[in-house]
């Protein structure tokens, strides 16, 4: 089975208080590829210009990842963002956005992309997302990032293609917004009813929450000492969670598969923020992953005293 | 066994968007005595004046907790606090804050009062909490909050409390502001070197962590699309967390211990911020307790695939 990532690929340039890179590979879709690639096999849809090089090509393509689709614009720059954070990590100033390739990108993919099991609609403009949904009919997983932006500027579009996924990742703030409801339960169950079975709400530093129709479940990030860098940590978790799900798409949206698939979202996710940009994850192994895994179990499983009360 | 506890007993006047309550119970002590009271014996210390009368008095004695020890102030007036939430209830204005009998507040204990076993200062000004902890000897587990403002302007005081108690109890804010350490891990590791061997972080609407000096914990709050009113939420799940403590004291601070008295503190807290005050808790069963704790592990649980990767 396989995974279509469709999305952002970029430079980032990032001051965190605990250094900075002032040039590296980023964007939604890396993150998302690099996290996915450990559970199924990974193809990358987005634009580049001339600056994308042989280098970020390899970092893009570890593990298998299939880059066939990725359109390298003649004469373009590639998708450029530049931020600072603030003194915690819970704060974060863009300082320059530049879209480059980006203003023109019509994705068109290719018929193993098309007809890949599983997508993913990584943060880009959701018309652009609607077109890619009607490229992909034969999905049998799909699932939607956004961000505020598109929120306030193209939120019918949005709405469109939320109506026709089965999986909805936003920040917990995007879904207060989305749906105007300030109790996140609330704004989840409005996003239900919107079609998707499955709601995930990426909240930071303390975790994510994941909301179906019959089951909620929360979990917490896991405790680092040493965070390096925090972007990326929103894809990569997503990356995880999809590309767990996305592997065991023939068990079924079984609420077991979507807590584990949370775990393993969490997983690699707290390995992204330990170094800048993708330097941590392009190298992690598998077996680290699994070992992350165990210490998030450890770190949030409990007991009653009474054997019987133990669900 | 019991718990004694001195903190705030006070009226307060709170508006939420479902509402508002112009003078009700509230305070610190009120809160925590109240949760507390389902696991073990308490009794309340603190100062009131003559507007507490015999109804408030009958609140603060649900579920047998000892007024012994509160002190009526002749002539006095009750500790007031005036307070609005914004729409999403995760921030909140204080519009007038009367110390009153406050102002003059000097803890005298009774002799049963200083023989409890558990020792819990709520938020109160530092130096009054050192004056209780010389009091209280004998006591075999104490535990203390405090704010923002005594970090800002008793900060000696404080930490001189700090190191002569077993467990700080903090929301994640106030241990960064203490610590001066933007990364959570380190601020309450930076916490138990100052002597404490348990620091609980309180994190509002993401819950609470643990930390030992061998353990993380961490625990979401429960999930609630009622949520009406967030005062004594934090002093709710202190008394949750003390109380079981205080009743599992012979067992000494195991980890156990500790995780199921966060799944205590967290079912009170979660019932706590359902209605205004303490009107839910003081009606609350134990049997309701027990439901929330099991409906907490199963909003938290995950198994994995291969039966021997869980721990």
């Amino acid at each position: 089975m396989s995974i279509t990532v469709v999305g952002s690929l970029a430079f980032d340039a990032v001051k965190t208080p605990f250094g900075e890179r002032e040039r590296m590979l980023g964007g939604a879709a890396t993150h998302f590829a690099l996290a996915a690639s450990f559970f199924d096999e990974v193809r990358v849809v987005g634009p580049v210009g001339d600056d994308f090089g042989a280098e970020e090509m390899a970092i893009l393509a570890t593990r298998g990842t299939d880059t066939d689709d990725v359109e390298q614009v003649a004469g373009g720059k590639t998708f450029f963002w530049k931020g600072e954070y603030g003194w915690d990590l819970n704060s974060r100033e863009t300082l320059d956005t530049q879209l480059n390739v980006f203003e023109t990108f019509q994705p068109s993919l290719s018929r193993a992309s098309q007809e890949s099991e599983t997508l993913f609609l990584a943060n880009i403009q959701p018309g652009l997302q609607l077109g890619v949904l009607e490229q992909c009919e034969a999905a049998r997983f799909t699932a939607v990032d956004s961000m505020n932006l598109w929120i306030e500027i193209a939120k019918e579009e949005l709405l469109a293609v939320i109506g026709r996924v089965d999986c909805v990742i936003l920040n917990d703030a995007e879904l207060r917004q989305l749906t105007e409801a300030p109790n996140l339960v609330t704004a989840a169950r409005q996003v239900l009813r919107l079609g998707p079975s499955v709601v995930v709400a990426k909240q930071g530093e303390y975790g994510a929450a994941l909301v179906t129709a019959d089951s909620f479940f929360a979990l917490p990030a896991f405790p680092l000492e040493t965070v390096v860098d925090p972007t990326g940590a929103g894809d990569s978790f997503a990356g995880g969670f999809v590309g767990y799900v996305a592997a065991h798409l023939d068990e079924g949206l079984t609420d077991d598969v979507l807590r584990r698939a949370m775990v393993y979202g969490t997983a690699v996710a707290s390995h992204n923020v330990e170094e800048f940009g993708t330097e941590r994850v392009a190298r992690l192994e598998r077996d680290e992953v699994e070992e992350r895994a165990r210490a998030i179990k450890e770190i949030t499983h409990f007991e009653f005293e009474n054997a019987k009360e133990n669900v």
